[in-house]
Protein backbone atom coordinates (compact mmCIF):
# COMPACT_ATOMS: atom_id res chain seq x y z
CA UNK A 1 0.00 0.00 0.00
CA UNK A 2 1.11 3.62 -1.09
CA UNK A 3 0.35 6.54 0.83
CA UNK A 4 -0.68 8.96 -1.48
CA UNK A 5 -2.06 8.17 -5.41
CA UNK A 6 -2.59 11.51 -7.39
CA UNK A 7 -4.74 12.26 -10.44
CA UNK A 8 -3.93 13.86 -12.85
CA UNK A 9 -7.23 14.67 -15.21
CA UNK A 10 -10.72 13.96 -13.79
CA UNK A 11 -12.54 12.39 -17.63
CA UNK A 12 -13.82 9.27 -18.73
CA UNK A 13 -10.48 7.53 -17.12
CA UNK A 14 -9.28 9.49 -14.14
CA UNK A 15 -12.62 9.32 -12.93
CA UNK A 16 -12.58 5.17 -13.69
CA UNK A 17 -9.76 5.08 -12.17
CA UNK A 18 -10.65 6.46 -9.09
CA UNK A 19 -13.92 4.31 -9.00
CA UNK A 20 -11.95 1.20 -9.47
CA UNK A 21 -8.71 2.05 -6.92
CA UNK A 22 -10.63 3.21 -4.20
CA UNK A 23 -12.32 0.29 -2.72
CA UNK A 24 -8.85 -2.40 -3.01
CA UNK A 25 -6.82 -0.45 -0.83
CA UNK A 26 -4.03 0.13 -2.91
CA UNK A 27 -3.57 3.42 -1.39
CA UNK A 28 -4.49 5.24 1.80
CA UNK A 29 -5.45 8.97 -0.02
CA UNK A 30 -6.40 9.64 -3.33
CA UNK A 31 -5.58 13.28 -4.52
CA UNK A 32 -7.05 14.71 -7.38
CA UNK A 33 -6.53 17.33 -9.64
CA UNK A 34 -8.24 19.06 -12.94
CA UNK A 35 -7.75 22.28 -14.52
CA UNK A 36 -11.86 22.57 -14.58
CA UNK A 37 -12.68 23.00 -11.00
CA UNK A 38 -15.64 22.56 -11.22
CA UNK A 39 -14.55 19.11 -12.30
CA UNK A 40 -12.11 18.46 -9.40
CA UNK A 41 -15.36 20.11 -7.04
CA UNK A 42 -17.57 17.06 -8.51
CA UNK A 43 -14.97 14.45 -7.87
CA UNK A 44 -15.03 15.33 -4.29
CA UNK A 45 -18.53 15.66 -4.15
CA UNK A 46 -19.24 11.85 -5.09
CA UNK A 47 -16.56 10.92 -3.10
CA UNK A 48 -14.27 9.77 -6.02
CA UNK A 49 -11.39 11.07 -4.49
CA UNK A 50 -10.32 11.92 -0.87
CA UNK A 51 -8.63 15.36 -1.72
CA UNK A 52 -9.38 18.01 -4.09
CA UNK A 53 -5.94 19.73 -4.70
CA UNK A 54 -5.81 23.56 -5.84
CA UNK A 55 -3.45 23.46 -7.74
CA UNK A 56 -0.77 21.05 -9.95
CA UNK A 57 2.16 21.72 -7.49
CA UNK A 58 -0.03 20.65 -4.57
CA UNK A 59 -1.28 17.52 -6.40
CA UNK A 60 1.70 16.31 -7.12
CA UNK A 61 4.24 17.44 -4.24
CA UNK A 62 3.55 14.07 -1.28
CA UNK A 63 2.28 12.01 -3.88
CA UNK A 64 3.90 8.39 -4.09
CA UNK A 65 2.05 7.39 -7.38
CA UNK A 66 1.09 9.75 -10.19
CA UNK A 67 -1.18 9.33 -12.96
CA UNK A 68 -1.46 11.18 -15.90
CA UNK A 69 -4.78 11.28 -17.41
CA UNK A 70 -4.92 14.17 -19.69
CA UNK A 71 -5.05 14.67 -23.66
CA UNK A 72 -1.91 13.75 -25.32
CA UNK A 73 -1.22 17.27 -26.53
CA UNK A 74 -1.63 18.47 -22.87
CA UNK A 75 0.89 16.14 -21.72
CA UNK A 76 4.08 18.07 -22.21
CA UNK A 77 3.16 21.09 -20.61
CA UNK A 78 1.72 19.17 -17.57
CA UNK A 79 4.89 17.43 -17.18
CA UNK A 80 7.00 20.15 -17.34
CA UNK A 81 4.95 21.84 -14.88
CA UNK A 82 5.28 19.03 -12.41
CA UNK A 83 8.61 17.85 -12.88
CA UNK A 84 10.59 20.03 -10.51
CA UNK A 85 7.63 19.87 -7.73
CA UNK A 86 7.51 15.60 -6.93
CA UNK A 87 8.94 13.62 -4.96
CA UNK A 88 12.56 12.35 -5.56
CA UNK A 89 11.44 8.23 -5.62
CA UNK A 90 7.72 9.59 -6.93
CA UNK A 91 6.46 7.37 -9.88
CA UNK A 92 4.79 9.00 -12.72
CA UNK A 93 2.71 6.61 -15.36
CA UNK A 94 0.06 8.00 -17.95
CA UNK A 95 -3.03 6.85 -20.46
CA UNK A 96 -2.36 7.90 -23.69
CA UNK A 97 -3.32 6.13 -26.67
CA UNK A 98 0.09 6.70 -28.26
CA UNK A 99 3.59 5.54 -26.74
CA UNK A 100 6.52 6.37 -29.16
CA UNK A 101 5.71 10.44 -28.60
CA UNK A 102 5.06 10.17 -25.25
CA UNK A 103 8.16 8.34 -24.37
CA UNK A 104 10.38 10.86 -26.14
CA UNK A 105 8.62 13.65 -24.47
CA UNK A 106 8.55 12.74 -20.98
CA UNK A 107 12.53 11.40 -21.50
CA UNK A 108 13.73 15.20 -22.70
CA UNK A 109 11.08 16.80 -20.41
CA UNK A 110 12.27 14.96 -17.04
CA UNK A 111 15.54 14.03 -17.63
CA UNK A 112 17.18 11.96 -14.31
CA UNK A 113 14.04 11.57 -13.80
CA UNK A 114 12.70 9.60 -16.45
CA UNK A 115 13.78 6.13 -14.54
CA UNK A 116 10.70 6.76 -12.99
CA UNK A 117 8.24 6.99 -15.55
CA UNK A 118 6.09 4.21 -16.79
CA UNK A 119 4.55 4.77 -19.96
CA UNK A 120 1.22 2.90 -19.58
CA UNK A 121 -2.02 2.67 -21.85
CA UNK A 122 -5.22 0.89 -20.77
CA UNK A 123 -7.10 -0.30 -23.84
CA UNK A 124 -10.62 0.53 -22.72
CA UNK A 125 -12.78 3.45 -23.09
CA UNK A 126 -15.54 4.26 -24.24
CA UNK A 127 -17.51 6.45 -26.68
CA UNK A 128 -18.33 8.39 -24.16
CA UNK A 129 -16.34 11.07 -22.56
CA UNK A 130 -15.85 12.77 -19.23
CA UNK A 131 -16.29 12.29 -15.65
CA UNK A 132 -20.19 11.69 -15.88
CA UNK A 133 -19.38 8.57 -17.49
CA UNK A 134 -16.25 6.81 -15.65
CA UNK A 135 -17.39 3.48 -14.20
CA UNK A 136 -15.52 1.35 -11.55
CA UNK A 137 -15.15 -1.73 -13.94
CA UNK A 138 -13.68 -0.34 -17.11
CA UNK A 139 -10.35 -1.83 -16.72
CA UNK A 140 -12.12 -5.41 -15.40
CA UNK A 141 -10.23 -8.10 -17.86
CA UNK A 142 -9.15 -5.55 -19.95
CA UNK A 143 -5.65 -4.52 -21.07
CA UNK A 144 -3.08 -2.76 -20.05
CA UNK A 145 -0.07 -2.06 -22.19
CA UNK A 146 3.27 -0.72 -20.18
CA UNK A 147 6.43 0.57 -22.37
CA UNK A 148 8.64 1.09 -20.46
CA UNK A 149 12.57 2.03 -21.42
CA UNK A 150 15.68 0.31 -20.66
CA UNK A 151 16.72 3.12 -18.34
CA UNK A 152 12.76 2.67 -16.25
CA UNK A 153 13.31 1.60 -12.71
CA UNK A 154 12.45 -1.90 -11.83
CA UNK A 155 10.56 -1.39 -8.66
CA UNK A 156 8.34 1.19 -10.60
CA UNK A 157 7.27 -0.96 -13.18
CA UNK A 158 6.38 -3.60 -10.60
CA UNK A 159 4.33 -0.65 -8.79
CA UNK A 160 2.57 0.11 -11.88
CA UNK A 161 1.81 -3.12 -12.93
CA UNK A 162 0.30 -3.90 -9.05
CA UNK A 163 -2.25 -1.13 -9.51
CA UNK A 164 -3.86 -1.98 -12.50
CA UNK A 165 -4.07 -5.40 -11.33
CA UNK A 166 -5.38 -4.54 -8.27
CA UNK A 167 -8.60 -3.27 -10.98
CA UNK A 168 -8.35 -6.09 -12.08
CA UNK A 169 -6.92 -5.43 -15.82
CA UNK A 170 -3.99 -7.33 -17.47
CA UNK A 171 -0.79 -6.37 -17.67
CA UNK A 172 1.01 -6.47 -21.32
CA UNK A 173 4.53 -5.29 -21.11
CA UNK A 174 6.38 -4.50 -24.54
CA UNK A 175 7.94 -1.42 -25.95
CA UNK A 176 6.24 2.38 -27.67
CA UNK A 177 7.15 1.54 -31.41
CA UNK A 178 5.65 -1.85 -30.89
CA UNK A 179 2.67 -0.58 -29.07
CA UNK A 180 2.16 2.51 -31.88
CA UNK A 181 2.30 0.27 -34.83
CA UNK A 182 -0.05 -2.59 -33.40
CA UNK A 183 -2.58 0.22 -32.12
CA UNK A 184 -2.31 1.86 -35.65
CA UNK A 185 -4.49 -1.23 -36.69
CA UNK A 186 -6.25 -2.35 -34.22
CA UNK A 187 -7.61 0.78 -33.01
CA UNK A 188 -6.46 4.03 -34.81
CA UNK A 189 -7.36 3.07 -37.82
CA UNK A 190 -10.58 1.74 -37.39
CA UNK A 191 -11.41 4.69 -35.39
CA UNK A 192 -10.59 6.98 -38.73
CA UNK A 193 -12.45 4.55 -40.56
CA UNK A 194 -15.63 5.14 -38.42
CA UNK A 195 -15.13 8.09 -38.55
CA UNK A 196 -15.09 8.60 -42.43
CA UNK A 197 -18.33 6.36 -42.87
CA UNK A 198 -20.11 8.62 -40.68
CA UNK A 199 -19.34 11.29 -43.02
CA UNK A 200 -20.05 9.74 -45.98
CA UNK A 201 -23.72 8.60 -44.80
CA UNK A 202 -24.33 12.11 -44.01
CA UNK A 203 -23.41 12.97 -47.58
CA UNK A 204 -26.03 11.31 -48.64
CA UNK A 205 -29.48 12.56 -50.09
CA UNK A 206 -31.53 10.98 -47.76
CA UNK A 207 -29.61 11.67 -44.46
CA UNK A 208 -31.19 12.01 -42.06
CA UNK A 209 -34.29 10.04 -43.20
CA UNK A 210 -31.47 6.98 -44.61
CA UNK A 211 -30.55 6.67 -40.20
CA UNK A 212 -34.06 4.94 -39.34
CA UNK A 213 -33.00 2.70 -42.23
CA UNK A 214 -29.91 1.16 -39.94
CA UNK A 215 -30.05 -2.17 -37.65
CA UNK A 216 -27.62 -3.39 -34.68
CA UNK A 217 -24.72 -3.77 -37.97
CA UNK A 218 -24.46 -0.54 -38.43
CA UNK A 219 -25.04 0.78 -34.39
CA UNK A 220 -22.17 -1.18 -33.76
CA UNK A 221 -20.30 -0.79 -36.76
CA UNK A 222 -20.08 3.50 -36.32
CA UNK A 223 -20.51 3.20 -32.07
CA UNK A 224 -16.42 4.52 -31.70
CA UNK A 225 -17.42 7.38 -34.21
CA UNK A 226 -19.06 9.26 -31.21
CA UNK A 227 -15.80 9.14 -29.69
CA UNK A 228 -14.31 12.91 -28.73
CA UNK A 229 -12.60 14.29 -32.04
CA UNK A 230 -10.11 16.38 -29.58
CA UNK A 231 -8.67 13.46 -28.07
CA UNK A 232 -8.77 11.72 -31.49
CA UNK A 233 -7.22 14.62 -33.44
CA UNK A 234 -4.05 14.60 -30.73
CA UNK A 235 -3.31 10.33 -31.21
CA UNK A 236 -3.63 10.67 -34.75
CA UNK A 237 -1.41 13.56 -34.91
CA UNK A 238 1.01 11.85 -32.79
CA UNK A 239 0.89 8.36 -34.73
CA UNK A 240 0.56 10.16 -38.37
CA UNK A 241 3.90 8.44 -39.63
CA UNK A 242 2.40 5.00 -38.76
CA UNK A 243 -0.99 6.05 -40.14
CA UNK A 244 -0.20 6.99 -43.42
CA UNK A 245 1.78 3.70 -44.05
CA UNK A 246 -1.56 2.05 -42.64
CA UNK A 247 -4.20 4.03 -44.63
CA UNK A 248 -2.32 2.60 -48.20
CA UNK A 249 -2.53 -0.75 -46.96
CA UNK A 250 -5.83 -0.73 -46.20
CA UNK A 251 -6.28 1.59 -49.85
CA UNK A 252 -4.77 -1.75 -51.43
CA UNK A 253 -7.57 -3.73 -50.25
CA UNK A 254 -9.87 -1.70 -51.11
CA UNK A 255 -8.87 -1.03 -54.55
CA UNK A 256 -8.68 -5.22 -54.60
CA UNK A 257 -12.63 -5.11 -53.59
CA UNK A 258 -13.27 -2.74 -56.19
CA UNK A 259 -11.86 -4.67 -58.94
CA UNK A 260 -13.77 -7.73 -57.65
CA UNK A 261 -16.91 -5.67 -57.98
CA UNK A 262 -16.49 -3.89 -61.22
CA UNK A 263 -15.94 -7.75 -62.95
CA UNK A 264 -18.58 -9.24 -61.11
CA UNK A 265 -16.09 -11.36 -59.81
CA UNK A 266 -18.08 -13.72 -57.74
CA UNK A 267 -15.49 -16.05 -56.64
CA UNK A 268 -13.08 -13.38 -56.17
CA UNK A 269 -15.54 -11.58 -53.76
CA UNK A 270 -16.27 -14.82 -52.19
CA UNK A 271 -12.83 -15.30 -51.30
CA UNK A 272 -12.44 -11.91 -50.19
CA UNK A 273 -15.34 -12.32 -47.85
CA UNK A 274 -14.60 -15.74 -46.64
CA UNK A 275 -10.96 -15.19 -45.48
CA UNK A 276 -12.30 -11.89 -43.82
CA UNK A 277 -14.38 -13.92 -41.94
CA UNK A 278 -12.32 -16.70 -40.92
CA UNK A 279 -9.94 -14.14 -39.38
CA UNK A 280 -12.53 -12.65 -37.79
CA UNK A 281 -13.51 -15.82 -36.17
CA UNK A 282 -9.92 -16.32 -34.96
CA UNK A 283 -10.00 -13.18 -33.70
CA UNK A 284 -12.90 -14.40 -31.33
CA UNK A 285 -11.48 -17.35 -30.49
CA UNK A 286 -8.49 -15.93 -29.32
CA UNK A 287 -10.59 -13.34 -27.38
CA UNK A 288 -12.39 -15.79 -25.12
CA UNK B 1 -55.80 -16.15 -38.52
CA UNK B 2 -54.64 -17.37 -41.02
CA UNK B 3 -54.36 -21.32 -41.44
CA UNK B 4 -50.87 -22.35 -42.64
CA UNK B 5 -48.03 -20.25 -42.81
CA UNK B 6 -45.31 -22.06 -44.50
CA UNK B 7 -41.80 -21.09 -44.12
CA UNK B 8 -38.76 -21.92 -46.60
CA UNK B 9 -35.42 -22.17 -45.66
CA UNK B 10 -34.99 -22.24 -41.74
CA UNK B 11 -31.83 -21.13 -40.79
CA UNK B 12 -31.69 -17.80 -38.60
CA UNK B 13 -34.58 -16.12 -40.11
CA UNK B 14 -36.49 -18.89 -40.99
CA UNK B 15 -35.95 -20.50 -37.61
CA UNK B 16 -36.55 -16.78 -35.40
CA UNK B 17 -40.00 -16.60 -37.21
CA UNK B 18 -41.03 -19.57 -36.54
CA UNK B 19 -39.84 -18.87 -32.97
CA UNK B 20 -41.32 -15.64 -32.84
CA UNK B 21 -45.11 -16.62 -34.30
CA UNK B 22 -45.88 -19.57 -32.75
CA UNK B 23 -46.71 -17.84 -29.31
CA UNK B 24 -49.19 -15.20 -31.60
CA UNK B 25 -51.76 -17.34 -33.09
CA UNK B 26 -51.46 -15.43 -36.27
CA UNK B 27 -51.40 -18.95 -38.27
CA UNK B 28 -52.99 -22.52 -36.97
CA UNK B 29 -50.69 -24.47 -38.69
CA UNK B 30 -46.42 -23.84 -39.42
CA UNK B 31 -45.28 -25.87 -41.44
CA UNK B 32 -41.29 -26.48 -42.44
CA UNK B 33 -38.69 -26.84 -45.13
CA UNK B 34 -35.52 -27.00 -45.89
CA UNK B 35 -33.15 -28.20 -48.77
CA UNK B 36 -31.31 -29.71 -45.70
CA UNK B 37 -33.24 -32.52 -44.59
CA UNK B 38 -31.90 -32.66 -41.01
CA UNK B 39 -32.51 -29.07 -40.38
CA UNK B 40 -36.16 -29.47 -41.22
CA UNK B 41 -36.22 -32.35 -38.64
CA UNK B 42 -34.58 -30.62 -36.21
CA UNK B 43 -36.64 -27.87 -36.70
CA UNK B 44 -39.76 -30.45 -35.86
CA UNK B 45 -38.14 -32.12 -33.02
CA UNK B 46 -37.65 -28.48 -31.52
CA UNK B 47 -41.94 -27.37 -31.86
CA UNK B 48 -40.35 -24.48 -34.21
CA UNK B 49 -42.72 -25.75 -36.65
CA UNK B 50 -45.94 -28.02 -36.62
CA UNK B 51 -45.11 -29.79 -39.78
CA UNK B 52 -41.73 -31.13 -41.33
CA UNK B 53 -42.87 -31.06 -45.38
CA UNK B 54 -41.03 -33.74 -47.44
CA UNK B 55 -40.69 -31.37 -50.53
CA UNK B 56 -41.12 -28.18 -51.65
CA UNK B 57 -44.30 -28.78 -53.24
CA UNK B 58 -45.90 -30.04 -50.43
CA UNK B 59 -45.32 -27.47 -47.96
CA UNK B 60 -46.65 -24.96 -50.06
CA UNK B 61 -49.76 -26.70 -51.61
CA UNK B 62 -51.91 -25.74 -48.72
CA UNK B 63 -50.37 -22.13 -47.60
CA UNK B 64 -51.97 -19.01 -46.85
CA UNK B 65 -48.97 -17.29 -46.29
CA UNK B 66 -45.66 -18.65 -47.72
CA UNK B 67 -42.23 -16.49 -46.24
CA UNK B 68 -39.40 -17.71 -48.68
CA UNK B 69 -36.22 -17.37 -46.70
CA UNK B 70 -33.39 -18.52 -48.58
CA UNK B 71 -30.12 -17.10 -49.91
CA UNK B 72 -30.83 -14.29 -53.02
CA UNK B 73 -29.20 -17.21 -55.25
CA UNK B 74 -31.20 -19.79 -54.33
CA UNK B 75 -34.28 -17.26 -54.78
CA UNK B 76 -35.28 -17.56 -58.63
CA UNK B 77 -35.22 -21.59 -58.57
CA UNK B 78 -37.22 -21.87 -55.87
CA UNK B 79 -39.95 -18.95 -56.67
CA UNK B 80 -39.88 -21.15 -59.93
CA UNK B 81 -40.20 -24.22 -58.82
CA UNK B 82 -43.45 -23.32 -56.29
CA UNK B 83 -45.36 -21.11 -58.94
CA UNK B 84 -47.43 -23.92 -60.10
CA UNK B 85 -48.02 -25.18 -56.70
CA UNK B 86 -49.58 -22.68 -54.99
CA UNK B 87 -52.86 -21.91 -53.75
CA UNK B 88 -54.89 -19.17 -56.32
CA UNK B 89 -54.65 -16.82 -53.53
CA UNK B 90 -51.73 -17.55 -51.44
CA UNK B 91 -49.71 -14.81 -50.58
CA UNK B 92 -45.60 -14.90 -50.76
CA UNK B 93 -43.01 -12.93 -48.79
CA UNK B 94 -39.23 -13.12 -48.71
CA UNK B 95 -36.64 -11.61 -46.29
CA UNK B 96 -33.71 -11.06 -48.91
CA UNK B 97 -31.48 -7.79 -48.32
CA UNK B 98 -31.73 -6.58 -51.66
CA UNK B 99 -35.38 -5.98 -53.23
CA UNK B 100 -35.15 -4.82 -56.94
CA UNK B 101 -33.52 -7.60 -57.97
CA UNK B 102 -35.81 -9.82 -56.07
CA UNK B 103 -38.85 -7.77 -57.70
CA UNK B 104 -38.10 -8.38 -60.74
CA UNK B 105 -37.40 -11.36 -60.41
CA UNK B 106 -40.70 -12.33 -58.65
CA UNK B 107 -42.01 -10.32 -61.92
CA UNK B 108 -40.91 -12.25 -64.27
CA UNK B 109 -41.17 -15.72 -62.81
CA UNK B 110 -45.02 -15.41 -61.45
CA UNK B 111 -46.33 -13.71 -64.04
CA UNK B 112 -50.20 -12.90 -62.94
CA UNK B 113 -49.55 -14.11 -59.16
CA UNK B 114 -46.63 -11.30 -58.98
CA UNK B 115 -49.76 -9.35 -57.62
CA UNK B 116 -49.66 -12.09 -54.64
CA UNK B 117 -45.93 -11.57 -53.81
CA UNK B 118 -44.86 -8.65 -51.11
CA UNK B 119 -41.25 -8.40 -51.38
CA UNK B 120 -39.86 -7.79 -47.24
CA UNK B 121 -36.54 -7.13 -45.34
CA UNK B 122 -36.33 -7.35 -41.62
CA UNK B 123 -33.16 -5.62 -40.76
CA UNK B 124 -32.00 -7.66 -38.11
CA UNK B 125 -29.76 -10.47 -38.08
CA UNK B 126 -26.61 -11.36 -36.43
CA UNK B 127 -22.83 -12.37 -37.52
CA UNK B 128 -23.85 -15.73 -36.41
CA UNK B 129 -25.96 -17.72 -39.28
CA UNK B 130 -28.00 -21.27 -39.04
CA UNK B 131 -30.86 -22.85 -36.86
CA UNK B 132 -28.89 -22.67 -34.03
CA UNK B 133 -28.79 -19.17 -34.14
CA UNK B 134 -32.30 -18.33 -34.11
CA UNK B 135 -33.96 -16.55 -31.69
CA UNK B 136 -38.08 -15.25 -30.90
CA UNK B 137 -37.16 -11.43 -30.44
CA UNK B 138 -34.82 -11.24 -33.39
CA UNK B 139 -37.34 -9.26 -34.90
CA UNK B 140 -38.63 -7.11 -31.98
CA UNK B 141 -38.18 -3.55 -32.09
CA UNK B 142 -36.60 -3.68 -35.55
CA UNK B 143 -37.72 -2.54 -38.60
CA UNK B 144 -39.01 -4.69 -41.44
CA UNK B 145 -39.29 -2.71 -45.22
CA UNK B 146 -41.65 -3.97 -47.66
CA UNK B 147 -40.85 -2.78 -51.17
CA UNK B 148 -44.44 -3.63 -53.16
CA UNK B 149 -45.44 -2.98 -56.57
CA UNK B 150 -48.44 -0.94 -57.72
CA UNK B 151 -49.78 -4.44 -58.83
CA UNK B 152 -49.22 -5.86 -55.33
CA UNK B 153 -52.72 -6.94 -54.26
CA UNK B 154 -53.96 -4.56 -51.10
CA UNK B 155 -54.73 -7.34 -49.09
CA UNK B 156 -51.75 -9.02 -49.22
CA UNK B 157 -49.82 -6.14 -48.23
CA UNK B 158 -51.90 -5.96 -45.12
CA UNK B 159 -51.46 -9.49 -44.64
CA UNK B 160 -47.77 -9.69 -44.33
CA UNK B 161 -47.63 -6.11 -42.33
CA UNK B 162 -49.83 -7.51 -39.90
CA UNK B 163 -47.64 -10.74 -39.79
CA UNK B 164 -44.53 -8.69 -38.87
CA UNK B 165 -46.82 -6.65 -36.59
CA UNK B 166 -47.18 -9.84 -34.60
CA UNK B 167 -43.62 -10.32 -33.94
CA UNK B 168 -43.34 -6.79 -32.93
CA UNK B 169 -41.30 -4.86 -35.91
CA UNK B 170 -42.01 -1.92 -37.13
CA UNK B 171 -43.37 -2.23 -40.70
CA UNK B 172 -42.14 1.06 -43.22
CA UNK B 173 -43.54 0.45 -46.90
CA UNK B 174 -40.74 2.00 -49.81
CA UNK B 175 -40.06 0.99 -53.38
CA UNK B 176 -37.28 -1.51 -54.30
CA UNK B 177 -34.96 0.89 -55.86
CA UNK B 178 -35.12 3.20 -52.91
CA UNK B 179 -34.72 0.56 -50.51
CA UNK B 180 -31.43 -0.66 -52.27
CA UNK B 181 -29.42 2.68 -52.34
CA UNK B 182 -30.41 3.44 -49.04
CA UNK B 183 -29.35 0.06 -47.21
CA UNK B 184 -26.22 -0.12 -49.85
CA UNK B 185 -25.55 2.80 -47.70
CA UNK B 186 -26.20 1.49 -44.05
CA UNK B 187 -25.65 -1.88 -44.76
CA UNK B 188 -23.95 -3.58 -47.71
CA UNK B 189 -20.96 -0.91 -47.89
CA UNK B 190 -20.08 -1.23 -43.96
CA UNK B 191 -20.15 -5.03 -44.26
CA UNK B 192 -17.61 -4.54 -47.04
CA UNK B 193 -15.65 -2.05 -45.07
CA UNK B 194 -15.63 -4.55 -41.91
CA UNK B 195 -14.25 -7.71 -44.22
CA UNK B 196 -11.89 -5.19 -45.79
CA UNK B 197 -10.61 -4.36 -42.29
CA UNK B 198 -10.25 -7.96 -41.00
CA UNK B 199 -8.10 -8.57 -44.00
CA UNK B 200 -6.02 -5.83 -43.27
CA UNK B 201 -5.69 -7.47 -39.85
CA UNK B 202 -4.82 -10.54 -41.03
CA UNK B 203 -2.25 -8.99 -43.41
CA UNK B 204 -0.49 -7.66 -40.65
CA UNK B 205 3.22 -9.34 -39.94
CA UNK B 206 2.11 -9.59 -35.93
CA UNK B 207 -1.08 -11.31 -37.19
CA UNK B 208 -2.59 -13.25 -34.69
CA UNK B 209 -0.47 -11.51 -31.74
CA UNK B 210 -2.00 -8.55 -32.84
CA UNK B 211 -5.19 -9.61 -31.98
CA UNK B 212 -4.42 -9.74 -28.29
CA UNK B 213 -3.85 -5.73 -28.56
CA UNK B 214 -7.81 -5.05 -28.70
CA UNK B 215 -10.26 -3.49 -27.13
CA UNK B 216 -14.17 -2.96 -27.37
CA UNK B 217 -13.95 -0.98 -30.25
CA UNK B 218 -12.49 -3.36 -32.25
CA UNK B 219 -14.39 -5.81 -31.15
CA UNK B 220 -17.60 -3.51 -32.06
CA UNK B 221 -16.23 -2.77 -35.29
CA UNK B 222 -15.37 -6.47 -36.52
CA UNK B 223 -18.47 -7.75 -35.31
CA UNK B 224 -20.55 -8.35 -38.86
CA UNK B 225 -16.83 -9.39 -40.43
CA UNK B 226 -18.31 -12.74 -38.45
CA UNK B 227 -21.23 -12.66 -41.37
CA UNK B 228 -21.81 -15.46 -43.76
CA UNK B 229 -19.60 -14.83 -46.62
CA UNK B 230 -21.78 -16.88 -49.16
CA UNK B 231 -25.13 -14.51 -48.24
CA UNK B 232 -23.33 -11.53 -48.71
CA UNK B 233 -21.48 -12.53 -51.70
CA UNK B 234 -25.28 -12.34 -53.18
CA UNK B 235 -26.26 -9.48 -51.63
CA UNK B 236 -23.19 -7.90 -53.06
CA UNK B 237 -23.41 -9.03 -56.87
CA UNK B 238 -27.46 -7.82 -56.53
CA UNK B 239 -26.77 -4.47 -55.39
CA UNK B 240 -23.30 -4.15 -57.64
CA UNK B 241 -24.56 -1.28 -60.00
CA UNK B 242 -25.09 1.31 -57.08
CA UNK B 243 -22.33 -0.10 -54.83
CA UNK B 244 -20.26 0.42 -57.10
CA UNK B 245 -20.94 4.16 -56.90
CA UNK B 246 -21.17 3.85 -53.25
CA UNK B 247 -17.46 2.87 -52.87
CA UNK B 248 -16.31 5.63 -54.87
CA UNK B 249 -17.67 8.31 -52.93
CA UNK B 250 -16.44 6.48 -49.58
CA UNK B 251 -12.60 6.59 -51.85
CA UNK B 252 -13.52 10.57 -51.80
CA UNK B 253 -13.70 11.08 -48.14
CA UNK B 254 -10.77 8.71 -47.59
CA UNK B 255 -8.29 10.54 -49.65
CA UNK B 256 -9.81 13.90 -48.13
CA UNK B 257 -8.47 12.05 -44.79
CA UNK B 258 -5.19 10.56 -46.36
CA UNK B 259 -4.64 14.80 -47.12
CA UNK B 260 -5.03 15.96 -43.76
CA UNK B 261 -2.50 13.19 -42.60
CA UNK B 262 -0.39 14.08 -45.25
CA UNK B 263 0.19 17.83 -44.68
CA UNK B 264 -0.24 17.18 -40.66
CA UNK B 265 -3.28 18.98 -41.29
CA UNK B 266 -4.85 19.52 -36.97
CA UNK B 267 -7.63 21.61 -38.04
CA UNK B 268 -8.48 19.65 -40.84
CA UNK B 269 -8.26 16.38 -39.09
CA UNK B 270 -10.42 17.90 -35.92
CA UNK B 271 -13.28 19.01 -38.39
CA UNK B 272 -13.42 15.80 -40.21
CA UNK B 273 -13.70 13.80 -36.69
CA UNK B 274 -16.01 16.36 -35.50
CA UNK B 275 -18.45 16.64 -38.37
CA UNK B 276 -18.56 12.61 -37.86
CA UNK B 277 -19.27 12.73 -34.15
CA UNK B 278 -22.33 14.87 -34.83
CA UNK B 279 -23.68 12.76 -37.24
CA UNK B 280 -23.19 10.00 -34.91
CA UNK B 281 -25.19 11.80 -32.43
CA UNK B 282 -27.97 12.43 -34.74
CA UNK B 283 -27.98 8.90 -35.43
CA UNK B 284 -27.69 7.41 -31.45
CA UNK B 285 -30.58 10.70 -30.67
CA UNK B 286 -33.10 8.98 -34.00
CA UNK B 287 -32.21 5.89 -32.72
CA UNK B 288 -34.06 6.62 -29.30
Amino acid sequence: MIKQLTILGLGLIGGSIARAIKPTKFCKTIVGFDTNSANTKKALNFKLIDKAAPNLATAVKNADLIIICVPVSAFANLLQDIKNEIKTNAVITDVSSVKFDISTLAKNILGKKFSQFVPGHPIAGSEKSGLAAAKKDLFTNHLVILTPDKKTNKKAIELVKSFWEKMNAKVKITNPHFHDQLLAVTSHLPQMLAYLFMNYVHENPYYPEILKYTGNGFKDFTRIAGSNPELWKDIILANADTLRLEIQKFKLDLLALQTALENSDEQLLLAIFTHAQQARENFEKSNV
